[in-house]
């Protein structure tokens, strides 16, 4: 799941572009995702800190726990590492930082960080590093904007899973339908999906990483679908019930999403004014996605859909937002971010409809933005005659 | 999954102790585990804050984004709950925050904030909470130090649940072995066990909650086993392999892990001195968490059991670390944390060997320290002889 190397030369040369433009000497990643989308080392997030020192001239210097050392070289990170012993230590990750840096002379007087960096960490860092001054900088944040054409293929392979997801989601109702025994309950179709996008990585890939998670997804029917950040239940899956599929996937955590809803059996007219109106909203929205605009536009062209079909006071969040090495991350497609759409932004597209006490609508693809426009990189059908589940097809 | 009130109404009552000894009008929880430890509210962490105004006096209030409205509702929050639309927002979560604390009038100046809160975060709150001043705290992190009786029979039945786990995991590959068949692999055995756990919580619980995962775990075997923190491979398990079943599980959050090593077929007398050495440390180690010893001498007494076997230079990590709404939270048993153990600490135990090219050995429990002494909660055989994993038993 390694990147080629030409894609790290690249963002090292853009990142020293930024650095020099903010004046920094260097800039310090504190996150996994800014970590792996640096150096390409990944690894499972505790409270020991993982820091890696990109200075503006010279070599990167990762610093890292020492039980991180061998899995780091299986890897193939070569980069210049060293490793504190343990967390919260003697001698500290920071001061290990410190030390590294004091013995390679040159003065970083200016070191840029992210601000998602925690307070604490922020405090031992800037105790630690002594003649140095740290301040948050959008240099990193900025650049994972707009995707590299090296990232493209891993999200693009992760969209192909994350649709084989769905499938396999849909195979087993039916089968279940089919079969004439009970249907599934949320929890049983959400470990299966999970379990089949898991599978496939393995059958693909030699050397699995990953940031946060391989695949995941969101599971619930009739009126818990109705609550869009619900948890799976144990429900039964019911005739007549509105299902979605909210299914993640990432190679390399390079994230996707596809989220599909379904209907058990032939939809009533509510089901379909419902479905119909998300779809038409998602479709719109999604062929808004052009390069030029603004997010804050995007979404209201998407969400004003709904609302001229008289469902405002159904929706629940914005249209949707940016993914790559997190499964959420900028630009966000909602009202509150100017963000300037441009060739490489990969942007979630999904609209939902909660009706509580009855359903939840949403469809979501995962949308590249491109000079000539938007381009789906998750396909499975949208249209509601393709997603009616029944025994027999 | 949701605690009874009277654990509740103790936390709130302890933290108004804490929030008067160090002069804070109030405290504000913005991770999810500090949340669900005032609030008994779980919610899926992304962009989109979520925020727990703790006043010295006075009511909670629940600051949260829309789409959560209703899943809060259904855990049964009765809190106060103000909602702002989405991330980032025309009105942000922390003006709506601000708003909310404003329209109540008394004056909070000194606001309590975890030191883990985000430097963009921790900036945006004391922009918007004019006239107040914002200070990190540990009030809630020593509260955490110490389990409260009423979570104690959450982190049993999680151990239960993280025993039963390691079982499966065993009988599958006991199940290949005497089949004959080819044996599995490492993702195949962590799929298996985490999807038997996951399993487990939705049988015995009707509305399932966590902050970050129900089961999880690694599993590697062989040289992969030599790697504390590395991700299972596609590896398929091989007589004579040495295998490690790291093994995590929650009910509401509360944490545990149980983690064994076992041999498939009869043990070189390599396998057997690092195993007993693993064995005799993790023995000694959890014996000596008796109230009143500092995290580092229990950790040196452990370990010094490996280094007494002349085994010092495969030493990857510390003995352990304390337990709870985090699978890992403070206290540490590191030589870096002069904490002085207290009854109601929940440490997990687990030394490791890790020798290069060979293999890893680990034997974790979760142990409860107790007036008069530790108390494993996890309970799978320890001894040599119980895992060694064959065809025929």
């Amino acid at each position: 799941m390694r990147l080629p190397e030409s894609f790290y030369t690249s963002v090292r040369t853009r990142l020293g572009e930024a650095l020099d433009e903010r004046g920094l000497d260097g800039f310090l990643a504190t996150s996994p995702a800014d970590v792996a989308f640096l150096s390409g080392f990944f690894y499972i997030a505790t409270e020991r800190p993982v820091y890696l020192w990109m200075p503006r001239e010279g070599d990167p210097l990762l610093v890292i726990p020492r039980l991180d050392e061998e899995y780091a070289a299986q890897q193939g990170v070569t980069l210049e590492t060293v490793s504190y012993f343990e967390f919260p230590g003697v001698v500290t990750a920071e001061q290990t930082l410190a030390t590294a840096l004091s013995r390679r002379g040159g003065p970083a007087r200016r070191i840029g960080v992210g601000a998602g960096v925690s307070v604490g960490a922020f405090r031992a860092l800037s105790t630690a590093i002594t003649g140095a001054t740290l301040e948050t900088t959008d240099a990193v944040a900025r650049l994972r904007l707009r995707k590299f054409p090296e990232e493209i293929p891993f999200h693009e392979a992760a969209a192909r899973i994350c649709d084989e997801m769905l499938g396999a989601g849909r195979a087993l109702i039916e089968e279940a339908l089919a079969g004439g025994g009970p249907l599934p309950r949320e929890d049983e179709i959400a470990r299966h999906v999970i379990g089949y996008g898991t599978d496939r990585m393995y059958a693909e890939y030699d050397m699995v990483v990953y940031t946060t998670k391989l695949a995941g997804g969101l599971v619930y029917a009739g009126p818990n679908s109705a609550l869009p950040h619900g948890l799976p239940t144990r429900r039964r899956l019911q005739p007549g019930d509105t299902l979605i599929l909210s299914l993640g996937a990432a190679v390399a955590s390079r994230f996707v999403e596809s989220e599909r809803t379904f209907v058990v059996g032939e939809p009533t007219a509510e089901q379909v004014r419902y479905y119909e109106a998300d779809r038409e909203a998602q479709e719109v929205g999604t062929q808004a996605m052009i390069a030029g605009r603004t997010c804050a536009e995007v979404n209201r062209i998407c969400l004003d859909v709904l609302r001229g079909h008289g469902l405002g006071e159904y929706i629940r969040h914005r249209q949707g937002h940016g993914i790559g090495l997190q499964n959420h991350e900028a630009p966000w497609v909602e009202d509150g971010d100017d963000t300037v759409l441009a060739p490489g932004m990969l942007l979630s597209s999904e609209p939902g409809v909660y009706v509580p006490g009855h359903a939840g609508y949403r469809i979501s693809d995962t949308v590249l933005v491109e000079a000539d426009g938007p381009r789906r990189l998750t396909g499975y059908p949208r249209d509601l005659a393709s997603n009616i589940l029944e025994g027999v097809r």
